[in-house]
């Protein structure tokens, strides 16, 4: 994945067709694939390959439509889902607190629809690994074909059990990031198995769990630190520029910490 | 860069002293290093190398000092800065939102004190290249400086330059960033030069930049957005958990989009 | 107005009723009232005169509905609307900025909706009034029916003119509000009719008109400021406290400034 | 205090000396006043009786320095404090929520600097009245200054005892403030005064506080509600609008909710 996709669109390449914000589609195209319609009328989605990415298709009623290469971001908002997601907004925050780039090796339970995982491994390729624990295996299943999709199955390390269950090496990991319900249950087996100072994230939707976390955190892990972040759109537009009326109110809290090598203490 | 650092701390490297998150001092350790006074006690400096990343040493007045792994962005909010820098809440964001990745060649102006620089440098490494433009000396050379301090120095070509004056690869790079007053000037050139659907970022303090950098964008680029992120801290402690009573009210906004290939259509 | 109300609910009496923060209802009881239907099932309206505000009645399908005194909020809530109204969270700082109380007199332009008429008309009873101007005779129409059915008529003027042709009262308000998409057009003729040392108020949802309206201000007012107010609900639960996932993120800026006699500098 | 105060200083009367918004100072202009010294020169605050609010005055520097009627607010954030002030964005929420107005009669415990019942009691005048309980007897008379240099004495009455061996008239209070750190042991007590429907409003400074209260009040109280206000200045100025980069991150949460008649439930 490190290497540079090509500007012209090959024969099976993913591409993202880009109408307006709310109308977007990811499709594969090839050669001999039908043609797509749209409100805005139907785009020969054959006649997409051999062009190149930032060029522009017309529809049958005049819209333009342009050929984006798809980001992770946009993989992982098209991806299929049957949990919340992690948004951008927060494993943005979560992979540059802690460093994390090519190489690392980044533990993570659990895996939810796989949009945390898809970036991550993003970012670790093409010597770095995901590891990614997940009990419910029809999450398993779909996080699995989310992160193909998006080409990155190299990079991750998929387990359909239980985390208490598994075996884990020890000081390994660069970074950790739980997203459970109770991640107070499995943080002794998550502090043995990072190295030396590396971070653990916590990912809370309440401040009952937010609390919980970072009281359990003490001692174990220096550096506590939990924040939000709130993410708004500006409607920027010549003479009216104003916020959006709408915006996402909450997703979660961010716990996290590094850790302290207890045994030595 | 892409190796993992080792967990024992090697004579002459850099360690972030933790005491609590108001005193934190980023020390390059030499078995010979002097002993370093704080309002804490004394600290053995030199008594460092040797032990691991995660442990912990005790001051001579009993407290406890975490020896801890420097992040990228611990290296960033400890940079000299002669210049408003801009904040890990903005530069994780531009970083998702664009997927960048290890391999990806990024292209900057301006420097700044380098703290974009500096993370940006960390996601490319080993084979890709942040390529960042500064036309003030002074900022010019503290941002090398800074680089420098995070290991990151192989991985940007520095130019001290009016942007204007240069000449830059035509459809080159994967990303790039203008963090100027006056961005819509430097809007061509920095078409040009960048792949077809790769992002621009702009990085717009005022309302006033950003409807004026996005209504220039438009033709131009696709899927345009502006957004403001907002990052709250939070005081979790057992039976008392808040918000911080202080907080950034604003840093900049983010205007992006992703070229289209005007010449074609 | 400044009677309280009795706590028995009168023949003819308006009743919020209450099932749930999504399923309110303000009705008019009378003692022949036809029942209503909801999907909670049957409310017998008539039953409801007689009994006290703070009770419950069962609706037949057995959910308990609160009866509640309407607020002047619950009013404006309610209210039929042709505009965008003025919401709590900013009539309210409005008021508490400006000092307002009973026996003051207001200005007001345009009518709108009547939300901020309503809510100011409450504040300066019995003697006080709010002065509203509306150009459209539609808003007009809407917004006198709106303050007659929260029980405030007395305390308003309504003019359907353009407030340019009409005349204005000198150095005679306590507040002035300019809800108008061209603040600073009418500005002169609103310096003049506020008392010295008397608040402005203009309502900006863009930061184009806020720039130009704050612009405009200096020289004729002082202590000039604007501020947006943003309001987030949070879902108290036992164990999992969380704020709510949508909030409205915006909806106008407030430019403020208190009145200067020009003539005499 | 419903007259409305006359536009002419009078000898004695209170004035906000307005240089910008950082250096505004609350003075009492007597005729023989000594001269007042500020950086920006010296003020003849004799001078200032007989002149009108909005009239501006030279200092000996050559500086403007406004004539500014003190609104409740300038009262409110000049006043002496002890404690942590409920703040405008908070208490302008509370009254417009509540729909209090002139006549009414409100409960507040504890009483703290006063901020809170300074406001109130300038919206209930002439007739109604603020009822505040503060067991701290320092406090207790600060608050009491407080309240009476801002003019309101007359619509206070101050308790300086312990609220639960107070005796309560019962379903008498159109509202109910309890800013107390364990405002669920004084629930039934205030439950039992106020009015039915008539509405409790808690100010919570942590997440505990907020979910403690909250359901301690279900079933006693309808219309649960839990808010957040958060409060931004912008720095409007052509060209280069922006917001503030510093604000205040949290204050309180506001739980409320309307009393329910239980006994007859």
């Amino acid at each position: 994945m490190t290497e540079v996709s090509p500007d012209t669109i090959q024969n099976g390449q993913r591409v993202l067709l880009h109408l307006d914000p709310r109308r977007t589609w990811l499709v594969q195209a090839f050669s001999d694939s039908k043609s797509f319609h749209t409100h805005a009328g139907i785009v020969e989605v054959g006649s997409i390959v051999g062009k190149k990415f930032g060029d522009t298709v017309t529809t049958t009623l005049g819209d333009k439509i342009s050929l984006l290469r798809p980001s992770t971001i946009d993989y992982i908002m098209k991806s299929e889902r049957r949990t919340q997601i992690v948004y951008p907004k927060d494993f943005s925050y979560i992979s540059a607190r802690s460093g994390i780039h090519s190489g690392c090796n980044i533990f993570e339970c659990g895996t939810g629809s796989g949009s945390l995982t898809t970036y991550f491994s993003s970012l670790v390729a093409p010597n770095g690994k995901v590891h990614t624990f997940e009990e419910r295996s029809d999450f398993f299943e779909i996080a699995k074909k989310n992160v193909q999709k998006a080409g990155f199955s190299d990079q991750v390390s998929f387990q359909n059990v239980n985390l208490l269950s598994a075996a884990l090496p020890e000081s390994y990991f660069d970074l950790a990031v739980l997203d459970t319900g109770d991640p107070w249950l499995q943080l002794d087996l998550v502090h043995k198995s990072l190295r030396g100072s590396a971070f653990l994230f916590c990912i809370c939707p309440t401040t009952n769990q937010l609390e919980h976390i970072i009281t359990s955190m003490e001692g174990l892990f220096a550096d506590l630190e939990s924040v939000e972040i709130m993410f708004r759109r500006i409607e920027a537009r010549e003479g009216k520029t104003r916020p959006s009326m709408r915006m996402i109110g909450h997703t979660c809290y961010l716990a996290s910490g590094r850790k302290l090598n207890k045994a030595e203490a």
